[in-house]
């Protein structure tokens, strides 16, 4: 039997070594671990990778994960140490320009690694060239997110049809019992905390799920993900207990009409700071601006929160590959709030909804 | 009704004052999630403190968490802002010398803190003072130690008790059932991945839980903890599926003598390296010293891992107040392994066992 490797790591490293020729650096080392597991596919909780421009790369971990290393970077050279980043460097002769990641390694880290230097090798800033690279998803990532949005989506389904998003329930019980199904669908922990903002804590952008009794009348907003594989969901549905009111039924259609407007802004070569307009133009004209308090959307991939950001001060365009969120909320303290959100994957024409479920206001 | 403002953070505020004060530093600035909560109450997810030399604190957030900043540090005074760290500073005159924590701000959030930074104020790298201060626990914590203690050993006992850990089961099953009760007894998520490591999977110390399906005579070790209220907790069992072999049996017995000597020696005024020592002897004494490829343990708290630090290096001497897991293993490339863990609240006398739960061998 031949085994074919995975070389979607070692396409990645090509793509950092080719801009690191550009920028005459000599290698990259990286101690993110998100971007260790990004380039060499290792998952473990300690380790580093240094890829040099001739897209040779080593990797270091410490005795832990002797076994998984092999296993994950068979194709990588394997230095073993607890200080993994301080390791990789040893292994180099100056004279050598070597990028770090300066968006992640804290000042007392670049000191410890500047001391391990051998002498000739100087360390230079490096600020978001692995973002880049991460920015259009190849097609196994992209399989992967609709995967683990999947899992989200299932769960979500099983838990209204069981009927165990209801009155009477606390808010931790309808998380735990969410969270329960996306595990049992494989996901190997949540995202994020997930959020189950009921009645007046439907205001709070950023609740989280505590001991409140969910009431009839409330509005319940519950934001959620799955994780698989390094890969994240996101996705927010809010439903309304009982009966509606005039307050929760004209700012749930207000944000849903927000948020289909958003996602038919997506499409690729459009600004990101005019996906967020076309969500917050709606909400504005509603006369509810104020109390839209976030941005409209952000990428989710291997964070849940990443590049490309829909804000009002969005940078750059959207292009097939991206992922984008399309999440207006309205939130009014005192009163209540409503969230809705979606995961896109951008492509030519409409962009493709990984977390298709309905979103029409629904009574539980 | 008199409301009895909780006192705890204004403590924690002085102590740090204090020690800014005999380092000559006018001010600190606090932006490590963990260090807001510990300082504040303060739980959102973008968040910053100053803490002056005078005790004045404020405290600066984003609009998401307007309300959630009012109810859990309404002492504060509230710089509304979206980069917390450069708002607060921007309310200094100068001259001043201002603390920022080295050891988590990143090489790029100091940049722009330093661009933030009003003329005559100075950023001073500041280390470990915060850490000090969480060292030696207060009562309140202790409480809220032992109570997320409880829930994990709650969940665990339920689950043997409902036969959900037995042979023919996936270890990621396993691990969600285990999670399912730990969240129903109101943990509000795992303090990290859960682990369920079975056959040979037990011989990598840091395996996950996966699509495994558990055999008989398998070695499974389960490491888990529940989070709550910002506090972890941390226990590992190690149980046999059926029937034992001599290799199961063997380095059991010689991972739970080396646990037991280890707690033994948890008491004040014993160095860390000691613990290490008197867990590491008892293993190396049976020939398995080059298997045992971590440290014996550390501190748990608002982090699940934290010092102090029983290992080979491990600083200074045991307190009453502080918590220490003891956590010997053993593991076997191609064979399997045994890890059995503790956390202990140091006290005069015998160390507080609060992960307490039958570690004897057990057959499931």
């Amino acid at each position: 039997m031949t085994v074919y490797a995975d070389t979607r790591f070692q396409t990645r490293r090509r793509r950092l070594a080719s801009t690191l020729a550009g920028k005459r650096i000599d290698a990259m080392l990286v101690t993110h671990l998100t971007h260790v597991r990004f380039l060499s596919g290792f998952s473990g909780s300690n380790g580093a990778v240094l890829v040099k421009k001739d897209v040779t790369a080593l990797i270091s971990t410490d005795g832990r994960y002797t076994t998984q290393v092999g296993e994950e970077a068979a194709d990588l050279e394997l230095i073993s140490a607890r200080n993994c980043g301080q390791a990789l460097l040893d292994t180099l002769e100056g004279p050598r320009r070597v990028g770090y990641e300066v968006d992640y390694v804290t000042v007392s880290e670049l000191e410890s690694l500047k001391r391990a230097c051998p002498e000739g090798v100087t360390l230079v800033p490096v600020s978001g060239v692995i973002e880049e690279i991460r920015l259009v998803k190849d097609e196994v990532s992209l399989e992967h997110l609709r995967k683990v949005a999947r899992i989200a989506v299932d769960a979500w389904e099983e838990l209204l049809e069981a009927g165990e998003l209801t009155a009477g329930r606390k808010e931790s019980e309808v998380a735990a019992d969410l969270e329960y199904r996306m595990r049992k669908h494989g996901s190997e922990h949540t995202s994020f905390d997930t959020i189950v903002a009921s009645g007046l804590n439907s205001a709070k952008p950023h609740h989280g799920a505590d001991d409140t009794v969910i009431q009839d009348g409330d509005i319940v907003t519950v934001d959620f993900g799955a994780h698989l594989l390094g890969f994240n969901s996101d996705i927010t549905r809010t439903v309304i207990v009982g009966h509606t009111t005039d307050f929760s039924k004209e700012i749930y259609d207000v944000v849903l009409r927000a948020q289909l407007a958003g996602i038919e802004a997506a499409t690729p070569g459009t600004r990101l700071v005019d996906v967020d307009r076309a969500c917050r133009t709606i909400i504005e004209d509603a006369g509810y601006g104020d109390y839209f308090v976030h941005s409209t959307g952000h990428g989710v991939g291997l964070d849940v929160h990443e590049a490309p950001y829909a804000s009002v001060s969005g940078q750059g365009v959207l292009e097939p590959g991206m992922t984008l969120t399309i999440e207006p909320g309205i939130y009014v303290p005192g009163k209540g709030g409503v969230r809705i959100e979606d995961s896109l994957i951008i492509r030519a024409g409409a962009p493709e909804i990984i977390t298709d479920t309905p979103k029409e206001l629904r009574l539980v």
